[in-house]
This record gives structure tokens, sequence and C-alpha cells, in this order.
């Protein structure tokens, strides 16, 4: 591939960098959508969708999108107009989602984290005990601030104090690199985006809905006020190419569909723990060289960081402007803040998919040489 | 490319078979959203868009999603709850368009054609004097029927008795293969999908907004009522990238949008009217072909027929059960009937993009050999 040699790494948190076999999907001759090559494929791909969010009986969806149009999902075909939702904000993507919901004509409460922490267990049981709500969201990993939430606590803590709330979990950077277990945490909705730990190129808003969320939806009052985002036009097609049949309501996106089956069967291969155990132990690698050069994290503390990611402050005196391009100019892509407030104060580093996976392939090696050089030439004093 | 050996050529009416370019875009190794290879290629196929569109300043959008999407984006973002639109149906794309319109609550009246037709202008004439309509919308190609609609001619007719009246022109299956001229017919939103005649696989909404329509969008009372199809979230990122700058509101499918630009690069670099003009040509070949051997179309004549697809009954005794895969061994994937009422008695075959630019590619040959052969084979006796 021409484009191979002047390649940079891509380590920003999404999109991440994909397998050979991915990007070989990616590139498939046309193919009808109702072809009997892609049939199969696309029913696979939902099968095996559900071994990877570890659930039995819940009902993928995979749409040509990106993550966002998981939350319209979530806004128009659970809630009903008026009815409460508690938003649990760790970042950026608290507060888009809590838009999206009130576009919906959601009532929004938020639980609202201080920069680098997240709601504590008995700030959301207090929340949690004040009205009746339809909906939690938990942002899993806030791509924004690199903030992990405990969605295991959280679902146990739903499930005590206010059963019926159904738990929704925005895993657009967290599926594929957290633990995430949908059956046995009780988790009713987990959306993602096929360009983070996935492996996938973007392009594909990826939702798995409880069986519990699917009677909530068939049992709605009021009609569902979205059509592109209905899951009354997209169940049909998702029962239908799971039975190995095609039907239409959209043409679905091929090409993607065919590459997140690569990497689904790839992901799948291996045992989930052994792929978690790997991205907690390169997170901890990245994060103790950033440690050691006296770099402070965007995260208040290791346990509520994410191990697909790292936010880390600049040092004193190093700007966005200044470390980005020289790294980039070293061969590796990192990402500035995204955050509304500290915005141009810091950085981020992704760190998912075969990047983790595959540490023959040197990426993470690059990366911490990289960042580490440059940040030494830009005058930083580091322990090392 | 080790699937190109088993290639079976794929003539439905999209997706249509991508230039290797184009292909080879698709595989480009993981890359930024917001970085220095992906902004001005981005910004780009927006600028390219308008010419392909036919107009000066229109707004394009390019966004993670199918053509159906477009839909959301014209009954969100230029109706308002309770206004009138007026939908000319010649297929089954026009009663879904509907659907979608109701769903964001406008009033749908519709002037629907008898299977095969159109509705003739005094029709139109008629319903648009009977009241103010928000806007009127032309599929201008209806995938399920082959009917094409004169858009030229009822954009004239709507500036002449409702000046008011925005044009929304449904060309998810015409962009590219049917001439359309935004600026000099007075359109005000051509929408459309990446993998028709523009040559690219499924995955992107394309939509164009003329200024008025843009206007029409600013100036609306009531708040927009989607948030994934809303323009509010998109035009700061279209405005952006065009002028060279990332911004974020959901990550764009780069290798999509970068397939898009290698097409868009590809049919820019040649005069629209004679691409429009193969088109149209081969479009007679193939009818011509299949009206000697005795076929009838589902248009009722010529010249209501579209030029980047045929919509054809089998004939006595033949089935979609028997052609189809028979045509499929031969090598060459055609598509069966779409609509609600006559699905099983007819067939469809696409020929747009590079099938018909490329004539050295033989693409349109060999489909009208195999469709003959197969018909022959199957008993059918024509004319030659």
């Amino acid at each position: 591939m021409s484009s191979q040699a002047n390649h940079k790494l891509c380590m920003v948190p999404g999109p991440v960098e994909f397998h050979e076999d991915v990007l070989s999907s990616m590139s498939t001759l046309a193919t009808s959508h109702v072809s009997a090559s892609f049939i199969p494929i696309f029913g696979e791909a939902i099968e095996l969708l559900r071994k990877v969010f570890c659930t039995e009986r819940a009902q993928p969806f995979v749409v040509s999108g990106s993550g966002t149009l998981g939350w319209d999902m979530v806004a128009s075909n659970l809630i009903e107009p008026g009815e409460d939702v508690l938003v649990l904000n760790t970042g950026y993507f608290g507060d888009s989602f809590t838009v999206c919901l009130g576009t919906y004509d959601a009532k929004v409460t938020q639980v609202k984290a201080d920069i680098g922490d997240r709601p504590s267990i008995e700030e959301i049981h207090q929340a949690l005990t004040q009205k009746k709500f339809k909906a939690i969201t938990i942002t899993h990993v806030d791509t924004s601030t690199g903030v992990l939430s405990d969605v295991k606590a959280i679902a146990e803590l739903v499930k005590r104090v206010s059963p019926e709330t159904l738990v929704i979990v925005d895993g657009v950077c967290s599926v594929g690199s957290e633990e995430i277990r949908m059956d046995e945490w009780n988790i009713d909705v987990v959306l993602t985006a096929s360009q983070k730990a996935l492996g996938v190129p973007p392009g594909l808003c990826i939702l798995v809905a409880s069986e519990r969320a699917m009677n909530v939806f068939h049992n709605r009052k009021t009609r569902i006020n979205s059509y592109y985002a209905s899951w009354s036009n997209w169940l049909p097609i998702m029962n239908a190419y799971e039975s190995r049949k095609a039907m239409y309501f959209a043409t679905p996106p091929v090409q993607l569909i065919m590459a997140l089956h690569t990497s689904l069967k790839q992901i799948t291969s291996r045992p989930l723990e052994q792929r978690f155990q790997q991205h907690r132990e390169v997170s901890n690698r990245i994060k103790d060289s950033l440690e050691k050069l006296g770099l402070k994290f965007v995260p208040k503390n290791r346990e509520l960081s994410a191990n697909g990611m790292t936010a880390v402050y600049y040092p004193e005196g190093v700007k966005a402007t200044d470390l980005i391009p020289k790294v980039a100019a070293h061969g590796v892509v990192i990402a500035g803040g995204l955050h509304k407030v500290i915005g141009p104060k810091y950085f981020r580093i992704g760190h998912m998919g075969i990047s983790v996976t595959e540490p023959e392939r040197e990426h993470i090696d690059k990366t911490i040489e990289s960042i580490s050089v440059n940040l030494k030439e830009l005058g930083l004093k580091g322990d090392n």
C-alpha cells in the first residue's frame, strides 16, 4: 500500500490503528447488501457482538452513523416525552448526551463531577432516591477526560434502590478495552462506535439493548419521535440478517460491516479477560512513564482512569502547538484536549485494539518514546 | 486483491461498481479526523460537491449515515410541526418519505401516480393551489420503479404558482447519473447517498441545501426536533472543514470521505454533460436490448424512465427465483423488485458510474449478455 510508507501511527482515542485484514475488508469490491456473500457476514457480525458485549439474548443494532446516533436511539426509543433521566456527567460527552436527551423532551437531572473526578456512589444514591428515573446514563469512559466510571457498582446500586430504572452505558470509548458484562452486571443498553477498541474505521453506530429494554421499547405509550433512529425500522432488519435473510430499510454500509465482522472474529478468537488485562497493563505502562516525567493526569487518581486512553496535562510551559506537531513529525499522532474548560491545557493518547493486543507492532514503545523525547526537547526536566 | 477472482459484477441500482482508486481510499490506514492529512481532503470534498450539484453557494452536508438520514434532515430542519408538505409519489420511496415527514409532525398531502407513471404537471399544479405548502418533495428516480421525475419542469411550476414552497429533491438514485442543476433550476435541497452514481461504497448521507433553504432553517420558530440530524450540530463542522480547520461534533467516517473525495475528483475532471449523455446512451442500449427480447418495462414509457437503472417485468413464466440466481452464476448480480404491490413480478438493473463512463470495462455488455442468455435458457422467445 503506497500510503504505508508515510503513515503516522494513529494513537488518538479513536480512530485507532486497524488490523491489515480489517483494511482488506474495507476495500472489498462492490457487493450488494442483499447478496449471498454479504447476508451471512452481517448475520454473524450481529451474533458476535453478543459475545463481545457478554450477553446471551440482548438485541444488537448495527447502523450507518457515528456513536452519537446511539444517543438519539436511546432518547427516541426508550424515553417518552416528559420522563426523567439521570445523567452521570464526567465530561464533554455527559454534557452532549444531556442536550440530546433534552431534544427528545426528556427531563434531565445531572450529577456532575468535578473535572477529572466521577460522581460518588453516595451522590448517585441520593440522586436516585429523589425521583423516579426512567433511565440512568453512564459514560463508561469520557473521551474528553479519560475518566472511567464504575459501571458494575453503579448498576448494582440501581438494582438495589431503583430497580425499574434502565441502565444505559455510553461505551463509545470503552467497549473492547474496558471490562463490561451486560448480562452479569444488569446493563440495559451499551452503545458504541466502530473506530475505538473494536478496531474498525469510523462509520458504524453499534448499540446492544437488553430484553428488558426491548420490552420497554415495545410497550411505549407514545410514538417514536425519530425516523432514522427508530428501532421500529431497524429491528426487522437486524432480525432478518441474523436469520440469514435480506430485508431493506436503508442500504447498510457493506464494507464497514465486513470490516466489523473481521475485527469481531479476531476479538472473539481469544478470551476477553486476556484482552482487558492487556489493556490494563499497557495503560499502566504508559501512565507510569508519564508519571516518571513528572506529568499530572486529568483523572484524579489511577483507579478512576480509563485503560484505553490517557488524558494528561502539559507540563508548565509546554503547549499543544509545541508538542503535538513535534510528536507527529516523529511519526505518532496524538490528540489535543477536548474538554470545554481545560481544552488547551492537556493532551490525549489512545491505546486500544491491536496497538495493545499485538505488542510486536511496538506502537506503545514508539508512542512513549516520541512523547518523552519531544517533551525533553521542549525543556521538560523529568525524573529520568 | 484476492476477492477480485471470484468477484461478481454488482449491477444493482446501488451499490454500484467502484473505481480501484476509490477502493484504495477505502483502505487508507488509520487516520485521525483532525489530522493535517484529512482536513484538506474533507474540505475539498465539500467544495467538489457544489460542482457536481451545479451550485455556487449552496451548503453541502456530508454525514455518516445512509440516504434515508437525508429525509430526517429535511423533516427536522426545514419543516416545523403542523406545516404542510406536498409529496410527489412515484413508488416505494415516496411512501417512506411520507412516513418520515409524518414522524416529525409534518402534514403530508400526496400526489400519487399509478405504478410506472408520474404525477402530471396538471395534477401537481392543482395540488399546489389547494393550500400553502412549506415544501414539495420529488423523488428524482424512484429506485423501486425506475420512474424519472421531470425535476426541472416541476421546479419551474413551483416558482410560477407557489414561489415560497421549498423544492426538495430526493436524488439518491439520480445524483451523478441524471442531469440536475440546483442553481439554474431553483432547487432548494438535493439529498443523496454515496453508493449510487457517485461511485463510493455505502455509508455517507450527502445533502446540499440552497441559501434560501438555509435561511428558512436559520429563521425557524420552533426548535429542531432531532439531534443527530440537526444542521445546528453539523453546519459548524462543515464550515470548519471547508475553511481547512478541524472541529468536533461526531467522528466523521474518514475512509468513506476519502473515497468520496477520490470519486468526486474523477467525476469533476470531465464535463458533467458528457457524463449525463453517457448515462442516457447506455440506458437506451440496455432498454433497447430488453425491448427486443419482448420485455415490458415498469415505467410506462421511455421518457419517464431513469437513465441510471432499468426496472423491467419478467416475461410470462420466468420468476426471480429462476432468473436472478442464474445471472449471478454467470457472474452478474442484478436485483429483484422492491415495490410493495408488484415486487415479485419484475427485476432491476443498475447502470451508473464507472460501469457506464468506462466502457472498456465491458460491464454493460456482460450484463446484457448474461440476462439475454439466461432468459433464453429459461424458455423466452425474443425477437433475436
